[in-house]
């Protein structure tokens, strides 16, 4: 495999989240972003899922070095996972760092961490790679994509990037930068595919920052705006606005207030003095003097728009008058939460403007057209589509073949793949182990696919616990059985169905049916006849736990 | 009371699903649609959600008639359980007696069912109502609303509605009628409010027509197509283009193939002798010459499209050359499991059309340039918004009033409201129980919040059984603590923390600290104490049931 390039996606591709990806030339290597998956309604207690690494962890000394290209969750949350294993440099932008020190210092890995921030331009060496940052615009600042040479050609890794030509925090992709890199001649493209389904251009931030100046240069009673907390530009749009129609702002939800106090301490944020204010001259201030910025754009059920459209927030409590703006898409399967909360807010006599009736947000990624323009510019040799649903990579293959682009020339990659690139040739040659690692708790990695089998039985008609103490000389039950239930039926239906289930326990193992002596066989025809009476009685399948005791 | 009209939603106000609206006139009422809603991923393990009906359990001579609009679940899904209790007289279009007819049979209350059919213009008189069925145009063939005489005036209840003025099955929405009865003079417009996000026109199903015979007609291979089951209309342009570009029809997914021959044999469904074939046929069917009509346009788990998905339908392997229409949105909720199905499809090989990338799908509401000719040729005196999650009832009525209405007269309902007109005014005079009533196999009602917040407990972090067995003299443990758990950790970690939890049982019923001897006590401890210990050792929380046998 000498004299090799070999890429190899961990996560992020075929999904949106968990991105990693690894780019190795002989005996080194590095990752570009580590990051995490939001887990689904059938990921039942899960509370993140992270890469698998045992690819790396094969030959601890691969790893030379993670890069980060912007502080997003699902590009740097699993980086506590991976350098709890393999301590290894990290190189990220300013931002990034202050986003990911906070992680590592609840991690308790911040102490023994390398973190080097590198700015656009700068060059990093790494083994037989030489990194260059350079700028892309995305929903959060200091976002960057990376140009990586290799000893077989340049790399151009785009990380998460739409273009922007009216950016509201100065932050263009750097075409010029890409261009460069094209006519000097790129081996690989890999590119965001999020958006390639989107034809067009996706609309600048600045089509938002109008649209809230309007909103709140318009409105009568306090404002309050929800976002990503990591929007930081879309909160800078609301201090602007804030500023222009003399109005303060107050920020509340734990993760928006820390990341404001971050992007202020760091200078991504400018402001007045005057212009934050704290809960007391909340208190004080005019309704049509107050913005609150908050965070729960998701509808995450402890967030604090969500304690404000239920009527739980300690500090504000929403009612007629007030404006309440939404400027964020749901992610997808976060609809529901994120709509019944609308709701409420409508109907605590709010004024409510979102994304469907208003231009309050704008997407992160690049559609088709702006996408068409850096496969112009870049003009690889191979292309490899990355972070985006299978579909997306198909789409975004295709959209590579139609520009001129030979189709052999243009692979679909998914997790665990290893393609392999040569001085003749590109092919995956391999596949390594890329599985979903849940981290549930403490857990990391214990809660497997029987584990969540097991709630997803418990979760859909819950358990009946059935004990049958046994005299160890006789056989017979010792006393009457006990039977509990939890999740399966209602207080009024519960008495009738355990008392059925006692009897059939009773006729079972102390009955005329207790010739079967045999343990195992008895434990299971308890099970079965217990299920299948319930079954009958009421059609749901409860998970049945006989127990014996031999007393 | 008497001389009033009261309006009461027991459902589908504030939501989408389990529409209900009763109209009632001193001691008669009749409802209009009784639909049910699908549950959320909260919802564990319920099977559907139904209106509550109490306040027409009180008096069961009040209920006289139910007057259904179309056929789609959200419509009639709760009728069983309706008429299981309260068998009134259905009135309805030809095709939803066709659909409810299925339903009543599953539930054996077909026999006893009195069913009559209404064509539009027909008026039927129940006790002081005489309701009278208009045409409307909506995703189902036979869908009507109706205009309802009352004593106090006339009232317009929409259904679910959109404009077309290029319907594939001949169904306009009679505006004709609705302008003669605004005419007239309308007391009361109930419309839908399901699409009053939406600014424009919803697009005639002629566009979807278009591109459905471009696509079927460009295909190479095999066609495959799945829309809703009810979408007749969609199915009846999959037939068209078949037979226009010399391809035949195979039926696959239980409820496509039951909707498909109820529809072919009332004859809603035109089509030549041969363009149907049975699976033998397929089989020996040129690709070029076929076209599959499937279930699954939701990502339902064991429908037709999930199987050919995920590769285990029985007689379609979907590959290379096939093309997949995805003919339907994801309902809000269904997203995930709709993406899964079309990334699946991809990775198949499958071209896959949805509605993202060409337009083989439109809804079946009316957006707001439609509502404003509604509202312009009814001109009620007094306006509810219907069918609908809040934020829709709050911009429909907005819409209302833009157009000229006064404030006052546009009144905004949640389910259990008395809405209360009489000659003077209208106002909402009190309020009646409307709670969701859960379907879980053979029990309504019987499933509650408790039982939920249990499964849901079950569902996060498992369960843990604590059996400790104890000498009722000597009050000492007899044998070790069982302790067994299901859903909480992996096979690895289990014996450990099984092993931790028994020693400490033992150490709390039979060591030292077993001078406690209150039974109720011991139990509290047992379970507190166990639930500590996890918390600590895996940060999980089980539902810990301790079990203390005398014996």
């Amino acid at each position: 495999m000498s004299g090799a390039l070999r890429v190899i996606p961990l996560g992020g591709l075929g999904e949106i989240g968990r991105n990693m990806m690894i780019y190795e030339y002989e005996d080194a290597a590095i990752a570009v972003d580590v990051g995490l998956l939001f887990p689904d309604a059938e990921h039942l207690g899960v509370d993140v899922i992270i890469p698998e690494i045992s690819y790396l962890r094969r030959d601890p000394s691969l790893l030379r070095a993670v890069f980060l290209t912007h502080g997003h969750e699902d590009h740097i949350g699993a980086l506590p996972f991976l350098l709890r294993e393999l301590n290894v440099p990290v190189f990220c932008s300013e931002l990034t760092r202050g986003l990911i020190e906070v992680k590592l210092r609840e991690h308790r890995l911040l102490d023994g961490a390398q973190i080097t921030v590198v700015e656009p331009g700068q060059r990093v060496s790494v083994g037989p790679f030489t990194v260059e940052a350079f700028m892309v615009s995305h929903s959060i600042p200091d976002a960057v994509g990376f140009l990586i040479e290799t000893p077989l050609g340049d790399v151009v890794h785009t990380g998460d990037f739409k273009i922007d030509h009216t950016p509201v925090m100065g932050q263009h992709t750097d075409l010029t930068r890409l261009a460069q890199a094209g006519a000097d001649g790129v081996l690989l493209l890999a590119a965001d595919s999020t958006y390639a389904e989107i034809e067009g251009h996706t609309p600048s931030e600045q089509i938002v920052a109008d649209a809230l100046d309007r909103v709140i240069g318009s409105a009568e009673g306090r404002v309050v705006v929800t976002t990503f907390a990591s929007l930081i530009s879309r909160v800078q749009m609301v201090i602007d606005a804030a500023e222009r129609h003399g109005r303060r702002v107050f920020v509340t939800g734990r993760s928006m207030v820390n990341n404001v106090a971050m992007a202020r301490d760091l200078g991504y944020l400018r402001s007045r003095p005057e212009t934050f204010m704290n809960q007391r001259q909340l208190a004080s201030a005019a309704d049509s003097k107050t913005i609150i910025v908050c965070t729960g754009s998701q509808g995450e059920p402890t967030s604090a728009l969500t304690r404000m459209a239920r009527g739980t927030h300690p500090v504000v409590a929403i009612g007629e008058g007030d404006t309440v703006v939404l400027s964020s898409n749901p992610v997808p399967g976060n609809e529901k939460q994120v709509y019944r909360n609308i709701d409420a807010l409508f109907e605590r006599g709010a004024n409510v403007i979102y994304n469907r009736i208003d231009a309050v947000h704008v997407r992160g990624h690049a559609a088709r057209e702006e996408l068409k323009i850096v496969h112009r510019v870049v003009r690889p040799r191979y292309f490899v589509p990355i972070h985006g649903e299978y579909r997306h990579l198909v789409l975004h293959r295709e959209l590579a073949v139609e520009l001129g682009m030979d189709p052999d020339d243009a692979l679909i990659l998914t997790d665990g793949d290893v393609l392999e690139i040569d001085g003749e040739d590109a092919a995956v040659v391999e596949r390594v182990s890329s599985d979903y690692v849940f981290v549930d708790g403490l857990g990391v990695g214990d809660v497997d696919e029987f584990v969540l089998r097991d709630r997803q039985h418990l979760a859909t008609d819950g358990v009946l616990v059935v004990i049958a103490a046994v005299d160890r000389h006789t056989g017979r039950l010792t006393r009457p059985p006990e039977v509990m239930s939890h999740g399966f039926v209602g207080p009024e239906e519960e008495p009738a169905l355990l008392e059925a289930v006692g009897e059939l326990v009773s006729d079972i193992v102390g009955g005329e049916r207790a010739g079967r002596r045999d343990w195992a066989e008895l434990h299971d025809s308890l099970k079965d006849d217990v299920l299948q009476l319930m079954q009958e009685r009421t059609h749901r399948r409860p998970l049945v736990l006989p127990v014996m005791l031999e007393v």
